[in-house]
């Protein structure tokens, strides 16, 4: 039972540029079709919780991209669009309890995604491993990853890879 | 010739806490002594350049710590500690002309240390190589390393070491 964040970052933190834009993100090569461990890492997870603007984006990509249960956290959709009828569910709520109830629906290891709703689950310290690529660009503004904390978080460094077009994955695990 | 960045940051990417504190960063078991590779790279530069706020706070540590000459961009200090005549100097100016002159001297390769004054020569994209050093907590607010930039710029990732006590050291070089 665990909850993940997996992510693409800038040097300086960056998700995406200011208006939501990937394209410094889009233009990397990866030669080979690398996926940088992603499909095996989906395979690990039993459902995605991500927030209200990050659907918003993923809804612009054309194809729906995942083959796992997604919840959307949001207080102003309540209806899901009818091509995702049976794959997305609009959540709302307090997010220890929602995950609590999501686990006893039997996701365990959910993939937690988007800017706001990572900072939400830091501040509550609900993370409990981090898989985080570095991109060697200063993109120098944009949707920060990271937020404010009540108070520092410690993790423990898992391992890191090195990608030959200069990508640094990292994965953090929650100290305790 | 080149400017150097050699800095740790916390996982959100600050350099110390909202006051300046290092605490978190001291609190770091280094067993066997490891400096992570700080002797080494010192033993490459010719001359630090730093910010005030970091020569204030390098000054509360005690001893100077530095075998190499300093200098310190400063329109406010117009002068040097007596105990540290002929090892410090003020500077002030516009950071290319600055550098220029710091060259012509004979001191190439340049140490650039402090938060403000490494987002200063970032924006003038002045910046060669930065060695980070990542340790693995979220402080949840401090002094940032990174700033805005009027645009993007590209590094190239050199290499990444990882060590025993998880703090991962990656070195960018300026892409051209």
């Amino acid at each position: 039972m665990a909850n993940y964040v997996y992510i693409a970052t800038s040097l300086d933190g960056y998700i995406a540029a200011s208006d939501g834009g990937l394209d410094w993100l889009m233009e990397i090569p990866a030669p080979g079709g690398e996926d940088y461990g992603y499909a095996e890492f989906m395979a690990t997870i039993d459902a995605l919780v991500m927030g209200r603007k990050t659907f918003e984006k993923v809804l612009t990509f054309g194809d729906w991209p995942y083959d796992k249960p997604v919840f959307v956290l949001s207080t102003t959709i309540t209806e899901v669009p009818e091509h995702l009828a049976g794959k997305v569910e609009i959540v709302h709520g307090e997010l220890k309890e929602l995950t609590g109830t999501l686990n006893q629906r039997g996701y365990n290891n959910l993939y937690i995604d988007g800017g706001v709703t990572i900072q939400n689950f830091l501040q509550q310290d609900l993370i409990d491993e981090m898989i985080i690529t570095k991109v060697p660009t200063l993109l120098g503004g944009g949707i920060p990853l990271f937020g404010t904390l009540d108070e520092p978080i410690k993790f423990k460094h898992v391992k890191t890879e090195i990608y030959d077009n200069g990508l640094v994955k990292s994965r953090y695990s929650r100290s305790s």
